[in-house]
């Protein structure tokens, strides 16, 4: 079998695009997502600490036969765009200069998720490019996407508040929410590579736990799109988010518990959720409590919504390494670029 | 490999146990666990379904050389002490008929946990005894020690129950829930046996998803059990409880948020935890959240109390089928019959 | 999110495909892949035991928004071709009547792949349709091509024989088997639907064990491919074969311990390896013992000689479901439709 | 809770115990089945990287309250055996030393298991002690228990050593074996702690794959063991074996292909079975193919022999870490000490 496939290219690509941080799940993914891309070429895959490494070697089951390099901006040429998938703080310098050299940019870091410096600095420490903090649209087509067409910076959001954020959006739009607990698990591949005896296979199977009991700093994130959407302003609750590991490798389920401001049929509930996604070509609303088995490798959200006692459930399923990140920066690349939103990623 | 192993009694056994319902997975434990336990002779194991089959060879794992029986409690003699794994409603007629013939009886079933029968019928459908609903005390030994001990007949909880109440127990004894949500998740042993493709192996591998989103029958069971422990009576609040079934054979892990009715420091979480536990054999309360893999084939309840913002979050983990069922069940039994109440179960 | 997604079809479709006995996981993936491929058109799904459901429902990550029905062959119109997922002995007759309606057929049975009536009735009982053995390709096109793009009736190969005989055939067409062990494990998705608690969850989680040690009814048809493989005709020795089940969903490893006919070193294996597949679309040699992850959800068959002492052994690797069932069969209608042998299975 | 638990210790211990190498899988459970054994008392537990750190805070399964310390043998007292679960070639020189002390010494490493010193340096590089190789029995006590009694230092098995020589001691004691493949298969925890992300979740999870296909140190010493067996002295035939990992935590399954020196009969090979093992506590002859669950966290092996064509195939089922580690190594301390061999391992 021949291993230098060539890219499913149709015609001229819109445009020439950079994975840097390739060697992760979610850049790995990325580089997979955008070479089998009909109207992307990829160009480079990066890494810091597996160049000279073929992805494909790495990651086998993403097939891209290209070989990591070391990223070296000051010598690239014919890059449209970049997809860059650093840990946090690590990605604004690197973003910055892309900037600077004219290419689009979407960042899977949290460093451009969260409009405030202060909340940013108060979660992940000093800010290296906060001049770029206005620059950055918010990445979640389905309540930004306007402004995401016209971004030449998009921050992807985490994957907790992808789910969450999708999972309230209208009974948030409707100030419907009172107060608020989420409760949610995710597979180990949201727990990254590395990580030694804490993600051996051994520790993690027949194992469930909670982590970040206290606090996690997907939550300012979650409180701001939440805030955002809320008519008249930032509501007045607290919300709780407590996040889980499970033996799964992909997949993601949130589940959000609402005390809404009026009661709320589940009638209305339907409603509500049928006007808000019936267009949305990633969002299904479901009559059955969606699994993570349904929608894992593909870049679908299922929201299920339904009255418990005085209360509103509302859980939602996505992939963690698709619509949680890698294929969510697909769609967001797709808006940039004027191509059609699910291209590649059907 | 002489397979007919002698039970490994020391002396006298103190009782004599029939198992009733030992095909499933909880009455096979509890079979198990008879076997196993010094001071009780297992004497008989029976099956509606599976009688004729020897029991080890139902459940390899567990080494109960004796042949399922169909139970014929007409010509029953020799028997003091009865476990009985039937379905809720199948459950209640043969408890009457055994605590007839004045056995000793812990019922697994949902049958006598509900002290009002109201409540029972309005979740299970009629009650075929509801004269001895009086007689049964409920069987979570931490909560209601000396009543356990007087009683012949033992309501034992449902696996959700025991974990959230002892999740909570410390809180609603100082009237410190002013709000509730219970999200918790379980192993698909939690599902039982038989299912079909529901709980064939392919749709559970790689999958989570909520179940009973809208009401699930162990919520007035917790809410009984929070309502006794609360001083001043039954609190005003109304509990959420959502459950979800993980690719994992045994384990659940129960997260409890609560709204405390004032504000409670972390330092005041532990103190009450450690007091109320300190002494408990079966009850850790733990510096790091529990995972379900710490707990597995153990008797435990590891409990994890925290502050989150104004919120307190409190996790518990057992093992679903013994904390949760029969190593509870077993737990019961020593305490009616005087014997320590860890016999068998370290 | 619109549910009835349209067929991605490129213009006017080479084929209108019916695929009956849907419900399946072989024959679910099948109209999944069909579904979703560029140039042939869906028509019907049928389903005998599942007729009425929609089969996006019963296997949530085949999105395919057709309602399973009967099958009727008497009113069928504009059907070109069918991929039969049928049990054996129950696909022969249908097989006959979709012939007889001139229908091209690839069916995924073991009814057809037995050029041997003789054989076949030796372990699957009567044959149905005898007379239509001869006119049956065997649809393993990496050693059936040509005979594959003639056939109108394509007999899908058994995943087993599938894996052992691309694993083997380089050394069979050298005549250099003078003995052989295979050594199998297959994912849990190769036992079917059904099955009841043999195949629950809990049955098979941190499980594994051998079956039909004694005889496995692959074994034949793996001695049958050797056998027109080898130089000189019918080889003197006799396989042994022994396959397992494994905690995977999809997946198949087959290791093949070879006693070769003479000594061969790495560096002939090697090349005879490379030169055997090099120009396989779907058949890639590695450097690594392979993975069944590295081939989950594709096409490939992963093959790995290597020298052990004065042995051979081979492993290879394939996704039981695809190339070892549904993805080969579409590559068969591709070769039968005259398309691109890899249209829609990259 | 209080943690820190009493040993369940009957009387004056028969022995007191250190466990070298404690952080481990295998030297965790051996610290774990030596606290846990009524007539052992477990006096140290050591690590050379993990001192300082509690056992049960490492390995929660596991209920050792003792905090692992750095192994000074300088000091020492009180100690009458120990157990050691080092690396091979780091084992030896501690062995040497306890040895010198007067310790009685169970080793997990490979360093005294085979009797030649040429074929372990061989395979393992050069050999510290080799003076000590003569004194050392072969830990297998189904094969060599009367040695094990006498010995003061006991070489524990490799894991497929184990079961491949409990499968075929019948059959090699019987001069029947002419030709021999072995396929295993093993856990995750066979691999050991550390690893990075070649046994990261993600990496194993629906994953299965081969390795050391060429060549695996465990083959000669199946073959020492195999040729010991052998009426008439070594065998003519060169035995080939190959290991899989598998999505396990703990478990192994051995496969061993046997080409017979005359034709047995399924008949000839159950006697011959039962009457090898009919009085072995730990080894069962089973009807069915055994699976790894049945023997999980037991000291079992379960034993498979069954006809195939004119092959004899054995399969053996195994918990890695139990029978083929630390619960026999137990068993063969309890023989060294002149204990019930199943002593705290039932």
């Amino acid at each position: 079998m021949s291993e230098g496939t060539a890219q499913p290219l149709e015609g001229e690509p819109a445009a020439r695009v950079l994975v840097a941080g390739a060697s992760g799940f979610a850049g790995a993914l990325a580089a997979h997502l955008v070479w089998r891309h009909p109207r992307l070429e990829l160009v480079q895959v990066t890494s810091r600490g597996d160049a000279g490494t073929r992805l494909d070697r790495l990651h086998p089951r993403y097939r891209v036969p290209l070989v990591l390099e070391q990223l070296d901006l000051e010598g690239i040429d014919g890059v449209d765009a970049a997809i860059v998938a650093y840990p946090h703080a690590a990605s604004a310098p690197v973003v910055a200069e892309m900037r600077g050299l004219g290419l689009q940019v979407v960042d899977l870091s949290a460093d451009f998720r969260l409009r405030s410096r202060e909340v940013y600095e108060k979660w992940y420490g000093p800010h290296g490019e906060p001049a770029l903090l206005a620059d950055a649209a918010y990445g979640l087509p389905e309540l930004h996407r306007e402004e995401v067409r016209r971004a030449d910076l998009v921050a992807n959001p985490g994957c907790y508040p992808t789910a969450a954020a999708l999972a309230l959006a209208p009974l948030a739009e409707n100030g419907l929410i009172a107060d608020l607990v989420i409760d949610a698990m995710q597979g180990i591949s949201g727990a990254g590579r590395g990580g030694g005896d804490e993600l051996h296979y051994v520790t993690l199977s027949e194992n469930a736990y909670a982590y970040k009991v206290d606090a996690h700093r997907h939550s300012p994130e979650i409180a701001q799109e939440l805030a955002a959407l809320t008519p008249g302003g930032p509501p007045a609750y607290e919300l709780t988010f407590v996040p889980h590991l499970v033996p799964l490798d992909q997949g993601e389920l949130v589940d959000c518990f609402v005390t809404p401001t009026r009661a709320v049929s589940q009638d209305e509930l339907a409603e509500l959720y049928a006007d808000r996604y019936g267009d949305e070509p990633f969002v299904r609303v479901t009559e059955e409590p969606p699994g993570v088995r349904d929608v894992r490798d593909t870049n679908e959200c299922h929201v299920h919504p339904v009255r418990n006692g005085s209360r509103v459930v509302v859980v939602a399923a996505i992939d963690n390494l698709w619509k949680g990140a890698s294929g969510q920066a697909v769609q967001n690349l797709n808006l940039m670029l004027g191509l059609p939103e699910t291209e590649g990623l059907l």
